[in-house]
């Protein structure tokens, strides 16, 4: 049985660590913490987990952290790049669901999260948790930076187009749709039920921390540079992320479809959906998988890619444990066949 | 005080028609039509109205709607172009909400709503009630097509852009959503809010209906051809429209706040945000405003337009009712000052 | 015109008094107040106020809200009975929408509201502003205290039984449901869209602050004891209360539908639904209505009464404005005649 | 393996049914019915079951259902007591997940359920699926009747109370209030997003076809009559029911906590919760739980009982599988372990 630890428990993507881990057959979570509620019984704040999770919040203690298999970090950027280190040095496997370590580039991580790195060192040797893209480096890495959720969901959905060399790279727009939970657990008057329902508006539309990261990822897949314009949205809704993506077609007779299913046949979690399709978000919240769609525009030389996730599954917890299966050499997908609860 | 009549008023449309006419100062309603209602009182079926509005519905009378100053229909398409010549014999205005008159070029009309014209000549002087664009022709005309919900937010935020020949048309994107109001209150599956809530999804992403009407009107302004990708999608909420669009600038100095204040300064229902915000739908909801708000993302030659309307208001009736104004010579903005309901 | 200061603006209630006093024919606001804000345009907070009202927030001064004819305090408890003195011994009336005056026994209000009460004498002189209770008294008032929104509802669902003397009153239940907007704007975790979307339950079962205001008037209304229990719930939805109040009748003969339409026949806004009807808190969204409907469950002695009612509006900042009028000499009904959105 | 039939798979139930038993590890789904959808695959229509489920619907067939070792009905009401003969005949066990089986009295069913009952033999043998009243009999019945949604959360909410003779069983008052998906997946106005989201109302107010079922249960439980108002209300949500439970003590000094932790002491699914409690509707979306909690209002000699479900699960599918895993000797709770998706 895999011990685990799980540094902030008491976020979204925290509680959605604990569902996930608390049903997986694998693991067994040793360790919860949480300043700010320490002391207190997990299922007290989350009634859900009642008679599923006998555990309380504890203060954060690297010794106790140091001695499971892995350690998830759900925490604010800027916490894991501290205690990392010193996991690592006991021989923890590290998780990260934060920031700290997905852009290889630190001027550019300092540039958009206001601070300097703590550990160049570790974010050098860190492995970015895209299995679809870094399956063999996950297997052995000590520390993963888990994507982000609009990341995923927007390389998932470009990543065949680019790598095939298909798109004029100059012009690729990714307009995405968030529900509130990507917004975290702390009160927030944007938040708010009364300020988020029966309403619908962009946000960071200048410029948003995702933005370096998906550019880093199709830069890659693509082998240079690409021109992305990113704009992110809140849904009224609680859990699902939209990308809607488009980039200009080099060869208007390419196969997208083909393309696409070829490209992700061997993939559990990224599901290509029947020509024609539109999916929607409820058919997978609460499970790992990407829905990803492929249309061509009428009298349009686009390409129209429609991806969708939970941004709490495949978009965080999900993803992690997907990657912490691959670290600790288990089945990729133990633990992750939720079947999307519909309606 | 003029007088209106309004086929078919059990929708959204024409509940919306309703409550704006009944509160307009200038306006009595005098008939008001339904098949399958005829004989039950309005306040029945929308007790919203109870005490505002002391009608019944009535069986589609060519006689009585053409006493009426004005007709408005608010019907599927395919009604008013059987309807209308009657009653602008009669010496009624005519004011069609639906899709019958929109299109010039009936061939393309045909083959996107699957008929045949049952009044080319009448289509051919329909004037696009547009008033941003045909104010002057809207007063004098005897027939207006009301412009599509999508059509109307989208050509508003693009407008200014392309009438300044300020982008290259080849790679316009307007990524549309909209609330469920748009899809009519005929009981559907799809809309159900057991379906719709929670839930966010594209639609129609191969070809909408309004890809034509909407190019159409961008084309008259750019005076040549536009590349366009419309893309739909259902919000989980009500009411409102918010189209964020995407247009590759052909010179990165230009000034987009100077250019869209500009264009706008004189018009009561197009407001232009301060340099930095998001439009929210809820701050146009219940009213005729479509609030604007332009952005130059980081590291891009991209023109951002985010642009938000109430879809049942300026997107339908209340429009409908800007041009009763205009067509009858009333002050443009009398009976739609009504603030949004926020929250 | 009539001058009026608001203290308190940017809650909700505040917002929504900005939104029906800027579109009220007979009042001119002069001061609004917000020691968080001062300074900030008021449109700049609340965007669909732009091209409505030309204010910024003012720090709270004595002597220029004490020059308003009216001065409404939308301010958390215990800040009205501070400053109010001050106000009316310059002239100005004052309605407080806060629970400082609403409760005669100021032994019981303490230990409700846990503070002692800053000014007894203004507190004995208070009148509880219910117009359908005590309108004469309203007139001359010079400081009245608005009731809070669920003991509108419920006190005005019950009264025509109470004043009749028609029910058992040692068994009357109030189970009452409020839409969020009740919480008020303050950033709170419960009141989070991912936390009160797609959830429901009951707070304050043992006791709520509401409780001792609403037997207050129902035990002035059956001239002794009534034994009420009142249970509130959280909605999933921004607006909107409903109570649903059962009481067994004494005689199971009695006519309710007559006996509610004679007591409310004359009240602008008490609209007494057809028998078999079930009010929907949409149909008064934003109005100042409170619908009701009676019912005689099969096979059972009691009457169960339904009322809705906007929080906001009738439950807060309308009928805080319904009071104003009355008090200086307007119609009843000025600036109160919104319909309701729908849908 | 058990193998499953399931006649009527296309509503709300039938899909929570396919979900809970492809999940189900000792069961294997053999057969879905639907008339309407006949050849088409079960994923086309619910894409969250792609992967997960390779059925497609077929016609309804005596022969092949009678195969199944079990045949769930989650059909309209009079459909299951047509069909079931023929399949106990052939050796199936059958649980109805409509009407047809719940009322004994057939002349009250058929008063409130508008047909002649097809067997009343089956009926005098069905056994009503309530598992913490009729257990045993439930393991060796060949037909039972599944209660319905709001039957099983009342009943649960107060079978402690009226078991122990605790209550004036005279005024016993049942405020229940339901997410739409209980109003199932056929298309209707009431049930459109457009309606039945920001809206709240009771219906069904002058009686409900749950009440002579949830009375039946109830006057069991008591040994006698008992006097109940039961209304229902429509939630702005998906999932979900809530009854707000209200009945007068006889002995105000019971102890409430101790009588229903003492009674459900030893039932998997009923989880009463600590005192001062508020069960929230979220807690339990998508497992098979009840959660209870218990209150004494301030100066009240009522007993209050806060009850929540999933009307799909605990209230349809999830007890339906229950009663399966009785009847065919598995473990009560084999494939009912989800954890509530929280948010």
């Amino acid at each position: 049985m895999i011990t685990a630890g799980i540094v902030g428990g008491t976020g979204y993507t925290g509680v959605e660590l604990l569902r996930l881990l608390a049903a997986h057959p694998g693991v067994s979570i040793r360790v919860i913490t949480s300043r700010g509620q320490a002391g207190q019984r997990v299922d007290a704040i989350f009634p859900n987990l009642r008679g599923v999770l006998d555990l309380a919040f504890s203060e954060p203690d690297p010794d106790a952290l140091g001695e499971c298999d892995v350690v998830f970090f759900a925490t604010p950027n800027g916490t894991a790049m501290e205690m990392a280190p010193a996991l690592i040095a006991r021989g923890a496997r590290v998780i990260d669901l934060g920031a700290d370590f997905r852009i290889r580039d630190l001027a550019v991580w300092s540039q958009w999260y206001g601070m300097d790195h703590a550990c160049p060192d570790l974010a050098a040797e860190a492995v970015y948790g895209l299995p679809e893209r870094h399956r063999d480096a996950i297997r052995t890495a000590r520390l993963v930076a888990n994507p982000g959720c609009y990341p995923t969901a927007v390389q998932l959905g470009l990543l065949p187009l680019l790598e095939a060399g298909a798109v004029d790279t100059r012009h690729v727009v990714a307009d995405a749709k968030s529900g509130a939970s990507g917004a975290g657990r702390q009160p927030r008057q944007h938040t708010l039920l009364c300020e988020a329902a029966e309403n619908f508006h962009a946000y960071g539309a200048a410029g948003h921390r995702h933005l370096p990261e998906i550019r880093q990822g199709l830069e890659d897949a693509a082998g240079g540079p690409v021109g992305l314009t990113f704009v992110p949205h809140l849904l009224p809704m609680i859990r699902g992320i939209h990308a809607t993506l488009y980039a200009p077609l080099l060869d208007p007779a390419i196969d997208l479809q083909a393309l696409y299913e070829s490209r992700y046949a061997d993939e559990p979690f990224v599901d290509v959906l029947p020509p024609g399709s539109h999916p929607e978000t409820r058919t997978v919240r609460g499970g790992n998988m990407v829905r990803i769609a492929l249309h061509r525009p009428v009298d349009s030389n686009m390409a129209l890619v429609l991806a969708v996730e939970d941004n709490l599954v495949k978009g965080a917890a999900g993803q992690a444990i997907q990657n912490m299966n691959l670290m600790l050499g288990l089945d990729e997908t133990l633990g992750l066949a939720h079947t999307a609860v519909l309606p």
